[in-house]
């Protein structure tokens, strides 16, 4: 089993977490996607989607998606759980991630993708709608300030994947020069004690 | 228990086909989002995202975001199952779900968002993008085409959430005058066949 991935993404960062609070070995492949290694004919076979990180399996089949990586995790190795127990938890926990993938993570890139160009051999950059993406992930930041200052963790009062998209996309978006300010005492809070578990190194 | 939404809009619908698949019944209280009715101080104070649809549950518990509402069900109803049953099953269907739900949904999205002024109330459209999103939209159904000559449903032999979300989105395509054509031999074939369960008349 392996994972091809690129190191310096935020998805593949958002698994490496995810497998190393489960305590999950594994192997990692490089992809070089800035060089296009992702879209030679092999890999597109293996990844039709053609975004890492996707996972290898021994017999040949491959799952990509972040989150679906996850959850053929979280299925396996259900200890320490990261998604979730109840139905309720499982569904606030969704929530909570999806919050953070669309109305973060999402706009982080494309704030990313639509300013830098760095795809601009695949896509056709749009600045003007770049900057708006980069402007609702700041927005957004609002809200999460205002939901971590009533738990301690961004679905409750436990860690789980939320925090990891999250804890991906904020580091992330330091290169579209996007940080915590000093109004955002309680997601600086979070952000100490989550970057301060050994996971956060993956 | 009850579900806000409005019944036009292309998220409720993925819930309400959903339930009906389940054989679950559900009170649905319309709001017009274009009239800002989710924007409403008692909205935003059960459904921080403004987003359509949400669950509200009896003890006043509220769950955003389609797929945390279908996950909630899902879970308490395992039966039939729409989201697959072994690790390999539910990893599978959420990489077709999300593959259907970025590449194509969302895009579909965006490009009404950002050639209509639908929300320019509440957003800054660019048009260059919604156009952009639309081509990028039609693109994915190209590898869509491809994957349905090769399995009876998108992410496998079964029907599972991944349909409902590709039904619901060709659907609400039409307001941006994207459809399928001659060329789509094998999503015409599937077409027919997720049209013609109860469900799809949710």
């Amino acid at each position: 089993m392996k994972i091809f991935e690129t190191s310096t993404a935020p998805n593949p960062r958002r698994v490496r977490i995810f497998l190393a609070e489960k305590g999950i070995e594994m192997d990692y492949v490089q992809l070089d996607i800035g060089g296009g290694e992702n879209l030679l004919p092999e890999m597109v076979a293996k990844n039709p989607s053609t975004k890492v990180p996707f996972l290898e399996l021994n017999d040949g089949t491959c799952i990509g998606e972040t989150m679906a990586i996850c959850r053929y995790f979280e299925e396996l190795h259900p200890t320490p759980s990261l998604m979730g127990s109840s139905p309720l938890e499982k569904a606030t926990i969704e929530m909570w991630q999806r919050n953070v993938e669309f109305y973060f993570f999402l706009q982080i890139g494309m704030c990313f993708q639509h300013t830098s160009g760095f795809f601009k051999d695949r896509m056709t950059p749009v600045a003007d709608y770049g900057k708006e993406a980069g402007a609702m992930a700041v927005a957004f930041l609002s809200k999460l300030e205002q939901r971590l200052g009533a738990s301690t963790y961004v679905a409750g009062e436990t860690f789980s994947v939320a925090d990891i998209t999250l804890l991906c996309a904020l580091d992330f978006a330091r290169v579209v020069k996007i940080r915590l300010s000093d109004e955002h005492v309680n997601l600086k809070r979070w952000y100490e004690l989550v970057s301060a578990r050994p996971s956060a190194k993956a």
